[in-house]
């Protein structure tokens, strides 16, 4: 019987990063083709059946697929220079407990599944959680197909290139009435859960959040021979835009905002750049808080871009407003797992797209420093097993 | 006989850049090895000896190799979505200098080389004018070796990729001691040369500059879980360094300094970056003014950081200091194109270099918006003809 740790150790050579550290998994790089051939074999060595729908959710079958199955799972992308948990930690712990429902001798009642999500990073595709988003219909198809990867290929190729029909994406009502509850476990990405406390919370609530594109446009121009007077350096601009962005963020309670990515063009050291994508990240419990934060930068850009002599324009990449888990699953779960404290998190995941459809639930395991998205993520050997195990209770009780 | 406009509409097709606009040709791509290919047989069709030298410079001879010959040329790499003509106007006019002189039946006293030297823009490598610089030895050949491009390559490895023994880069005294005088045709990149005016000026100096490296180091972190007063966001600390860059450069008289390039590691949109990386391009007329105003954006950067919770490293990649072309052979110029106007440059050249070591000068083309290193750049075709007829009026004096 594997536990999470040693499933987790038998991937860990997988996708690594040398220049960031960590680990760079984007959907359908070698690494996360690699990573689902792992989780094939993985089923395979239990007996579950595995199939890929038509949106490329990987399903590993423990009795026969039917509607309303108890479903569990998360997904095995990884944002640039990621750690080793936030995903594979969720997948580990369900292939664990299915090994752990067994020994126990559980009869299930229902058919359970273990799923493995594409894309729920948006680090290639720019849309986080696609492959859920494409199950429920949340997404267009269409948009979905039309999303490209820095390198300029659309998601419709490179899933025609890992064999699906690129027709055929988009909303699966079959597959997603298949699901009767499901269950997300991860890694907490902050520091909810204390020190000597249990390991493993319930989540509650996931914070509203969204994905914006910031386009400055400028003059290009030679770094050695344009005068500082005579510049329209959106380079400029975006700096001013970065510390609005703190600044709108610090004076709202409970917002985050970030600048995480940045791209000049074209990029090189002697020229002024004639255009800079910025990429705003902005949460907040309340929607309508979200909104009008993004409304306010967007203000403050415009101004800073027109003083600059510069323009900006703004797009939505994605929302997903705040979410709530369901309450009678929430409550199975905290009763399954007597002492867990339950807790909301900032982070996005598959569970949460899902809510708006069917009942969803979240555990989130402790991360003893808070730290996620970074090759420093951690998570103790031990916290991952009573994962697995909490996980375990917690199917038993809904299976 | 080819004009200078034809030979340029021959390559306009070559490493066009769909995303930036313009062009681009980092050295060794296959843009520039097109354009390596398109120089050598345009120099057959003229029964030029062509070789190549152990620094990857491109050599082609009107009459036999030998010591103290004129020599003329320029460089076919490109900046990120550069200009049709910073660098190929250089190879373009020589070409046609030479189908000129020998249309005037002019009678060379000594052998004539066009060259075309690698890596000018310093785009790939870091290092702007690394072939003069091999060349001349002004810079250090383990120092080049151990330089690498974007995607980790080293410049040693892509030079033997290209055909050179990397343990045979470096100061070539031989070759150097063949060029008796240079003359560098270039566009010019500022509005030095009025709408009514000549179309070409004599160069008399090249503004000092150079590139340096600043890193700075924060805590990558989860976006949505990580609360606005717990960051240590090293974006955040390089946007207050951008505009620090822009108000010491703004409050010296004639310096110049840019941030054209910034690359947040690990450049997620949902993550706090670990660590962002710019780059500084500082230029000033008095070399100890661009040491003072480096120190101060330094010294700045550090408070920043320090406030921000983060570390900053600076590293200087290039300097050149302000370079006063050869006296005499300015005024043969001068002499050679009467009316011409003289212009200082705010843009490095390998001209700029290889002054340091041999008599060298440069001739300007009008540009009439002033606009370069941007697909923007532009070159009336009468006044690139009226460049390589001045070139060739330059050259017949000096031959």
């Amino acid at each position: 019987m594997d536990t999470v740790t040693s499933l987790l150790d038998s991937i860990a050579g997988v996708g690594r990063d040398e220049q960031r550290g960590g680990y760079t998994r984007p959907v359908y790089s070698a690494a996360e083709l690699d990573l689902r051939a792992w989780f094939v074999e993985q089923a395979g060595r239990r007996g579950l059946d595995v199939e890929t729908d038509r949106n490329g959710i990987i399903w590993a079958w423990w009795g026969p697929p039917q509607a309303g199955a108890l479903v569990t799972g998360s997904h095995l992308d990884s944002v640039p220079g990621g750690g080793a948990f936030d995903g594979p930690l969720g997948v580990a712990a369900a292939l664990a407990a299915v090994d752990e429902l067994r020994a126990r001798g559980v009869e299930p009642r229902r058919s359970l599944a273990v799923t493995v999500f594409p894309e729920e990073e948006g680090s290639r595709f720019g849309v986080a959680c696609l492959g859920s988003r494409l199950l429920t219909g949340a997404i267009d198809a269409d948009k979905a197909r039309n999303l490209r990867d820095a390198d300029g290929n659309t998601f419709a190729d490179v899933a025609r290139q890992n064999g699906l029909d690129p027709a055929h994406l988009g909303a699966d009502p079959e597959a997603l009435a298949r699901i009767g509850d499901f269950v997300e476990l991860h890694v907490e990405q902050g520091r909810g859960l204390g020190e000597d406390g249990p390991a493993v919370a319930v989540g509650s609530s996931i914070l509203g959040h969204g994905r914006w594109k910031l386009g400055i446009a400028g003059q290009g121009n030679h770094a050695g021979t344009t005068l500082m007077e005579d510049r329209r350096d959106p380079m400029v601009a975006a700096a001013q835009v970065i510390l609005a962005v703190r600044q709108v963020a610090a004076a709202q309670p409970d917002a985050r905002a970030t600048v995480g990515r940045i791209q000049p063009v074209p990029g090189g050291t002697n020229v002024i750049a004639s255009r800079v994508d910025l990429w705003l990240d902005v949460r907040h419990p309340d929607d309508a808080v979200t909104a009008r934060l993004v409304e306010t930068i967007h203000g403050k850009a415009q101004k800073i871009a027109a003083f600059e002599g510069c323009t900006v324009s703004l797009t939505e990449e994605s929302y997903s407003g705040t979410v709530y888990f369901d309450p009678a699953l929430q409550r199975q779960l905290e009763n399954a797992l007597p002492g867990a404290p339950v807790l909301a998190t900032g982070a996005g995941h598959d569970a949460g797209v899902l809510a708006g459809y069917v009942p969803s639930g979240m555990l989130f395991i402790r991360n003893p420093t808070g730290i996620s998205h970074s090759p420093e993520e951690f998570v103790e050997p031990a916290d991952a097993d009573a994962g697995s195990a909490a996980l375990a209770d917690a199917l038993e009780a809904l299976l």
